[in-house]
């Protein structure tokens, strides 16, 4: 009699978080963890005659992570993205109510509940693209009250849907108005008010900043580590995003776990987040909605060894782009990653950025998020856009797609 | 009792194929047609009570017109894409048998029902997105017997599939090896015999020609539609992709149906097209994946009053994206349509492509190929790339998708 908690995959092509394994591979799941991964020539099929058969052939990967998300917000700027290539200009747009502080106000102006509503098909859209792993930013609340009331939603999307969400406080986004010309005000309110509410609640496994000229100074931004750090709370930074401040290498100093963006990174960036062990998340879809021309160092941050995470970077403004696996087209076709560091980006190295090293990779003894795709080849998930190519998701060992 | 084969939609926000409808509308469709589009205001409910209520709100668009694939082909460019990024020459990925003949040879050794297997999921991704018309090129043969297996399966899939299926014959894609410095010779082929059979099988509802310096020059292309309008059958050009070589303004002198591609169209090209009334079909996934830099000349045509339609040009080489909503996105970000041309183009300017102004338009008689998404506004479809916001889609009347 099969046990339908066990099930048994037999000639899979498995890519296991950081390369192509190079035999057809046998794989046992059981009470929610990988079991066995073995080559078919060596495995014992006697050993899971009680296994459910969960099929034969195609390509497993780990559960994909996506390590950096916004995708809790209010209203929608489809109405800015419009107008802009309507001819609008940016005063028009500003004055229509547009940019980052719209979904501010929007945010703040939604119920926790309205929020959840609007966030859930766009974590099922990750989901039905195979993510099993997903980061999610507060940073358009501005305020203790509507920060705390974004990570409660993402909490509470994590309790609901099938799904790891990992909670990132993202105070130190943008400066809200009513801060303007204030802004070490503002990063006092983080660090004193903010960042101790979230963690009494326990709302927050991580703090990240936006170091910008647009947002917020490297000294601002070291000010957020430092009160996170008296927290225990591990730390992340966007940072050389759209000029070289130098906050990478800061934020790299604090162990950063990850450095995101990293465009106009420099050597100086790359020798400190090689040290820390940090990890450099590149978000290609911010790259293309943005059209960016400043491409992100990858050849140097390959010499060096720093591994590189890929992420959707979700959000109304930059990265309007739901779909983990357009992400490994844009950082093949973009960035010229390699589909394999594509697809390590978005497992392996997506799963470290969040300090999750047990996550993204298949080994035996593993939790078992897991992947079975339609296609023969684990390039074909970087080379080709086609949603429904997912035959099987695995969450904590439950099947939650399977046709 | 309401009618099953009667539906109901109240309250919708239409995108009739060229605009935004400015109120809420109510739409009944009976028989395969819409027979009722009306605002919300003049609607008289009691018309229809027989009919079945198939919802409330959200954004109804004709069904999307997929004007130019080669979605039927032979094997996978998967790893020539992986050869390429890890730093592979040309002469090495051709040594390994890449580019477009290695197509032809995989298409060539393929089963129709292989090939059928094959491309299945491929439409079935662009029909789970919204497509109701497709149009489906040959090309990959490049010798009778090849040519017309490629489109039997072409017919085939809009037989088997819920699907308006228009077929291509494209013999003159490229010069197959075995015509190597016989190019005429092969031109001879296409006109006397492949154009003949395709015509007495009943396979071709169009002619189409890849005019370009590695391909057929403009007076080989002249003699393929020579031959086609033989046979009354509508016309249709590849040109102006990589060089300005004036195949565009060559082909609106035979009345193109539409001139695609065209980044190097000039101002004489434009003129004829306007004058012949031909369609610019741009197609942004090949534009993103072969890193093109020279766009087409979008401003110029909207100037000129040339329609402009969008499609995936989904293939193997140059545009394995097989997602119509996500050509929406790039065709705003990297040609900088507005929202509103984007789906014109991918509607009532597609089905003009393919000479079907009767599909890609939601009026009162239409044939009821139509979607209707979760969102709020059509500038949405544009603006985020997210899988599953299909609520329903409706072909030739029919529910094939509904949640
Ligand atoms: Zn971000
Ligand atoms: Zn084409």
């Amino acid at each position: 009699m099969p046990e339908i908690s066990s099930l048994l995959w037999r000639d899979m092509t498995v890519f296991d978080g950081n390369r192509e394994l190079p035999e057809p591979m046998a794989v046992l799941v059981r009470d929610g963890r990988i079991e066995a991964l073995q080559p078919m020539q060596e495995f014992d099929a006697m050993r899971c005659e009680y296994a459910h058969d969960a099929g034969r052939g195609g390509v497993m990967t780990p559960g994909l992570v996506d390590c950096h998300t916004h995708l809790v917000f209010g209203g929608s700027r489809a109405d800015e993205f419009e107008m802009r290539l309507e001819g609008a200009s940016y005063e028009a747009i500003a004055k229509a109510g547009g940019g980052i502080l719209s979904t501010v106000r929007a945010t703040r102006a939604a119920s926790e509940e309205a929020l959840f509503d609007k966030a859930q098909p766009r974590l099922q859209a990750l989901i039905d693209d195979g993510a099993t792993t997903v980061e999610i930013k507060s940073g358009y609340g501005l305020n203790v009250e509507d920060e705390l009331k974004m990570l409660r939603v993402a909490r509470r999307l994590g309790e609901t849907l099938p799904v790891r969400v990992v909670t990132t406080l993202l105070g130190a986004h943008a400066l809200p108005p009513e801060y303007a010309a204030a802004s070490d005000t503002y990063i006092d309110l983080v660090c004193d008010e903010m960042i101790p509410a979230a963690v009494a609640e326990g709302l927050v496994d991580m703090v990240d900043v936006f170091c910008e000229a647009i947002a917020f100074s490297v000294a601002q931004c070291e000010r957020v580590f430092q009160a996170a750090q008296t927290h225990d709370l591990p730390i992340k930074a966007h940072a050389e995003q759209l000029s070289k401040l130098g906050g990478s290498a800061m934020a790299a100093g604090y162990g950063a776990r990850s450095v995101d963006h990293i465009e106009y990174l420099d050597e100086a960036g790359i020798a400190a987040m090689r040290q820390a062990g940090s990890v450099a998340v590149i978000l290609p879809g911010a790259f293309h909605t943005l059209r960016e021309t400043q491409l992100p160092p990858i050849q140097a941050l390959r010499d060096a060894g720093v591994p590189m995470a890929v992420a959707t970077d979700c959000n109304p403004g930059s990265s309007p782009l739901f779909m983990p696996t357009l992400m490994l087209n844009l950082a093949c076709t973009l960035f010229r990653l390699t589909p394999r560091e594509a697809l390590a980006g978005m497992t392996a190295h997506g799963a470290a950025a969040l300090g999750r090293r047990e996550l993204g990779r298949l080994y035996e003894g593993a939790p078992a998020d897991l992947c079975v795709w339609d296609i023969q080849r684990p390039a074909e998930l970087a080379y080709a856009v086609q949603p429904g190519r997912l035959r099987q998701r695995l969450f904590r060992g439950e099947l939650t797609h399977d046709r």
